[in-house]
């Protein structure tokens, strides 16, 4: 018997099966098809080919499984599937497709490759740094006077921990992350290549009559919550003092900038490209989209949607959705995105019916 | 006799230098000047002194020539160069001036420093890995289980190489580029520094009333085809499943994001800062400006223009170009900005308008 | 006697603390209030507690003083501080509050942990390359043949120096910077991690119906002057031919990317991911904000203030201040940043008119 790792494979691996019955078992589905298909990868609907699961999450999704190559599919309980036939195509319901894929990623995941538990001889470790002993510490890793490492922590190669800082356990951090002195990071903690935590926030005093331009020296921290992910080439200052906070269970994309002293709370999630700047704030659970530009000191409440592009100048109240340069509650904007791009057939219009009232008033 | 590669040169090289006449035969060029001018150096039209070569690549520069202090220059064939004097300078006329500066430039490139072939004692190597024994590993690489390094390729230092990735033959990597776990590179590619591909894909199913944040396990692979280059502290994500796929001879500048899912096709370019949302597509020999923004899913065709700045929303057809935010075709685009840059002056003068008509009806 | 570093201290310090009377006496400042009153530790006005120091730096900040809980503050002379109580309190005039800030965040600032002079055995050095004996050269540091690194540089770990580069004396360079071949750094800099200086300018010739999409060889240079600070991951492309030029105390924040053949001037802020297309130049004492996006061959004269998020096309004059996309004076973008605001409103009202009028017209 082969353990379900072995049993659904994605394109890089060896091709492995399971059986339709057992994976409606594997997820607590109910099955309504074929129970003997034999799945080998996921698909999207629109694609598939002999072997291919896909999912159906919600309605609009339905009307594709006809036409599909797919041969079975995981359905959100409730979607009615149109055309489907039981003898040869298999339909799994389940109470949440998004979540039944999510378990079969998870028992797919191949992981990522680490170094084994110990320190790397080529890592470099200050003998004032403390490193559990079930840390795995790749090679090139450096790690500076008084920082600590948690149990279970993995640095794949190259990572840079400053003096002073510390992670936590199990956290996963990948390779040439740079982590500057005075920062912690929480537990089971993601952070993905060339990140770099705990660079200085840009204050500088700008040049006035009796002053040139001024550093301002930056001499704060960087506090990251437990189960923070941060994406590839993200960076986050410290603070001019106090400390740049990242709450517990947010997300952070690649390219995301995060300015000094600089307040994201619990839960929020932050797209790709995404700019924090001085001293902004958001509330928890709040959803960033990508490349959105937040003005220094901006002020983002709970429950905030930011679509993607827009930029923040001031603040957003608790619960809105936002979207536009600058950000506007989103019905607005979009009227406003709508007029705009008939802008210039509108003014034509109203250039030409203004030029007749003048005619008619010139000549009446 | 002196190499090509030693005949002209750029400003941090030791002072070499070519007749006219050299050159001219080197490009394959005619003619149309004094064929004794020692050329020492590249430089822009506007500038120049005694030794400078320059190009004209079109009628409009042609102007410039009389003026500058360059004393010869490449011209594309079928230009009109006014008020050259023979005697003193230089023309060179070719059938595409760029192209005869490409081949200038390439006889003059001093390459990049690279290690020498075979592996740096530094270098870590899983003894699953596979190195060709012409590539060049440099110092701190580290390349994991089951990867393979093709021939000729150079890692120049500190370079990661996840387990069962592949590297084609000749690509040459600059120093601190981490790429994750099965991610296939091309021949012949060029990757510049601290770049990051594979890491995940940001795939999370936000929270609802039955479940907290959760994270999507991203289980796929990044497949990047031959002689692809791609620019610094530029990302590319893994595939939730499946992969995510750059095309042949496209070229990404820096700090490009590329996320899960997207699929790029062959022959685009893809200018600084720009980013791609999941499952984004963008077809063949595309030219994608700075700094855009495309959202999740968005569908840029074939030949298809998109100016700096802006931002798809959903579908670009098949040879459009477009701009702005959202992206529209040019020639509305253009006119909706131009309306915009006056829309405040526009609108008081309708408003005085109307104010004048709400009067007529008021008053009569 | 402690010595002022002991002084007062941030959160991750040990708690230390400071007198009134000694900090007035510090920053050369008038004392008025209690000459007692034990000081450990930086905060913002609206917050504060026992021991807490704040700044009032001008009128608007002086009325939140009265229910701040902070027990001293610095404050620029001439601002009047309403409901002071000088028996509990202190308040110290200075002539200018931020720059006394400075002086005490100077004073408190812990350094960053450097390691020791000399170069860490298991960095490269080519035998080519010069070190100075007073540099500190980290473990896994790569200097390249003909590399120069002056007296006193600092490179904490895994930099890169490639051939023919030049650091100046005094430089800082964070973990993982990849300074390319032929590239000059001057004196007293400080490049934050993973930031990538000299990689190749992003130069094709775009396909036309005679020539393939075809590499411009990219064999310029970068010069970057005195006192320049680069954050982290940023990019700066190496020139064409030339170099591209970043000017003396020029200070660029993170992620921002300049292409090739730029042309920065002297003094200038470049704020958070902001970008400079190919050959764009920035005249001295610029100010520009984050995310701005300069277009290729964009002209910035000096004195120039570019708000957040524009988006320069061609040319701004010396002395403007602007703002948009695309960038305009600030006094047209805000009236017509204002009037897109109501863009789909003030549509309404019009059509809704011209309807009337039509009707009146056709009615007539």
């Amino acid at each position: 018997m082969t353990s379900p790792s072995q049993n659904l494979s994605d394109d890089k691996q060896a091709q492995v099966s399971i059986r339709a019955q057992e994976l409606a078992h594997m997820v607590e589905g109910e099955l309504f098809g074929n129970p003997d298909i034999v799945l080998t990868h996921l698909a999207p609907i629109e694609e598939g080919s002999s072997g291919s699961l896909t999912f159906i999450r919600a309605q609009s999704f339905a009307k594709h499984w006809e036409n599909s190559g797919c041969q079975a599919a995981l359905v959100t309980k409730g979607v009615d599937v149109p055309n489907h036939n039981p003898d040869q195509r298999a339909l799994i319901f389940v109470p949440d497709a998004d979540l039944a894929i999510v378990q079969i990623l998870r028992v797919l995941d191949p992981g990522i490759e680490s170094p084994p538990i110990g320190v790397h001889p080529s890592a470099q470790i200050d003998p004032g740094a403390r490193v559990d002993p079930t840390a795995s510490v790749g090679p090139g890793c450096v790690i500076c006077k008084d920082a600590t490492v948690g149990p279970s922590v993995v640095l794949i190669a190259n990572v840079y921990i400053g003096k002073n800082s510390s992670v936590g356990s199990d956290t996963f951090i990948h390779p040439g992350v740079v982590i500057g002195d005075r920062c912690t990071i929480g537990q089971r903690g993601l952070i993905f290549a060339n990140s770099v935590i705990g660079s200085d926030g840009f204050g500088f005093l700008t040049p006035t009559d009796t002053r040139p331009v001024t550093k301002v020296p930056q001499i704060g921290s960087v506090e990251i919550g437990d189960d923070v992910e941060i994406g590839a080439c993200s960076t986050i200052d410290r603070a001019k003092f106090g400390a740049t906070k990242i709450g517990n269970r947010t997300k952070l994309d690649n390219q995301v900038h995060i300015a000094h002293n600089c307040i994201v709370g619990d839960d929020v999630l932050l797209c790709g490209r995404t700019t924090l700047g001085g001293s902004a704030t958001i509330g928890d659970r709040s959803l960033i989209g990508g490349a959105v530009v937040l003005n220094d000191q901006a002020r983002v409440g709970k429950d905030v949607k930011i679509a993607g592009g827009a930029m923040v100048l001031d603040e957003i109240q608790d619960g809105e959705t936002v979207l536009g340069v600058p950000a506007m509650p989103s019905r607005t904007a979009l009227a406003n995105v709508a007029a705009q791009r008939n802008l210039a057939k509108f003014c034509r219009r109203v250039d030409k019916t203004l030029k007749k009232l003048d005619d008619t008033y010139t000549t009446s």
